[in-house]
């Protein structure tokens, strides 16, 4: 087969964000696979055709693109921030597992980028200085009780917890229930950052502390940080104040 | 003050997988300061001063870039991967919270990068698919009783972890530690990837078992991914399995 699958990180959204990697495998697809507003990112061309789908397909959209990469065609995957982390490319491995055994002889790479933790974290100093984690919460895929018992584990240990997928209008409580938990476990003055948008013309981030944060709504385009117990802010008078973990823990 | 510092990204290694951001940061600066492989990727070129130090002064390193600005310069900060994940962004805000009060109100920004796991990971498929954690496992900052009671933390909850600076030559057996403990809760055939020099010429990625992994030399430019228990291969017969963690997990 001579078809191509990559799965293109896009970054969180400003396009000085992506790598050259990535911008250059979007300029050699021949077609271009994703949630709506990732396709939207990418400039029309000729000799690219665009197939924007609905977010609740993943696995449909992986089986899409490995069909079109098994019929000769040079296939671009978009996935907002990094494709590998709460996003495409673990569908894409799913679908060549169960699928056609064929595809796994497709050519299919992955280019990494900029997650959303990342990408909220520089831009507020270094929250993720010390050991951190990353979560989804969503209960789509997982049982609730997993995501609690994995919150439990992350905040007894005292990792910085990055949650991904924290709200939609299906799942509006578990992250009310996810900062419950936090608060039996830090202090109410921790640093929790609600980072929406982030390097987009609608970006809005929040420093808050955990216990302003049980009392904030966030929206499906949020992330939020959960401080360690080191983290801190940096004040810096009317500016916004830094956010960093400090690398060392005390003995 | 008009100087400024700001910390860049460079990531892995392959100048193909920085941000156009980072480009633009390093294309502006004025001096240039980071640890001697990094300096050294970085182009000379006419009205760019270079500050290449060691790997262990790194809070000094941070002195001298904030001191740099004070004095009006455009200083550049440069980091391997991602500058917030185990790299010199918490040292320049560690600086900045203990040095000159002036150093606040300097125009402090970060670039991010691709970092280590995100490149690792890329290569190989999607290993960071379900909930993953990064930490670091040097002792140098932290005590080892910290660090093993975080990795039995996610070890029992079943997370994918990334462990950053697993050995150096003042640190040759926590690695060895930390994959027994791994052995105690994971079972012998669960993956292990040894990734080392992502994207260099020198690139070196072993797919191991737990097992395998624990009769198995690393280095400094190593880091390696734990899998969860359902992290799995994908075979391809010839080719290079592909290694996947699926985003669902069974109730």
């Amino acid at each position: 087969m001579t078809g191509s699958v990559t799965v293109v990180g896009l970054g969180p959204g400003d396009p000085r964000l992506l790598t050259q990697a990535a911008s250059e495998a979007l300029a050699q697809a021949q077609d271009l696979i994703g949630y709506i507003p990732y396709v939207a990112r990418v400039p029309d061309r000729p000799g690219l055709t665009k197939h924007a789908t609905d977010n609740r397909v993943e696995i449909d959209r992986a089986g899409h693109a490995l069909r079109l990469a098994a019929s000769g065609r040079r296939v671009a995957v978009v996935s907002g921030g990094d494709p590998g982390v709460f996003a495409m490319a673990a569908a894409i491995f799913e679908a060549v597992e169960t699928g056609d055994p064929e595809w796994r002889h497709l050519s299919i790479t992955v280019e990494p980028g900029i997650t959303a933790m990342l990408a909220a974290a520089a831009r507020l100093g270094a929250p993720l200085g010390g050991d951190f984690c990353a979560m989804s919460l969503s209960d789509n895929l997982k049982p609730w009780e997993v995501i609690t018992a994995r919150l439990e584990a992350v905040l007894r240990a005292d990792f910085v917890i990055s949650l991904y997928n924290p709200i939609s209008s299906a799942r509006p409580w578990q992250l009310g229930v996810a900062l419950g938990l936090a608060a039996d476990h830090r202090a109410p003055e921790t640093p929790v950052i609600f980072a929406r948008a982030v390097s987009r013309p609608d970006e809005a981030i929040r420093i808050l502390t955990l216990a302003q944060a049980r009392e904030t709504k966030a929206d499906m385009a949020t992330m939020v940080i959960i401080g360690a117990s080191a983290t801190r802010l940096i004040p810096r008078g009317e500016a916004t104040p830094f956010v960093y973990t400090p690398r060392s823990v005390p003995a």
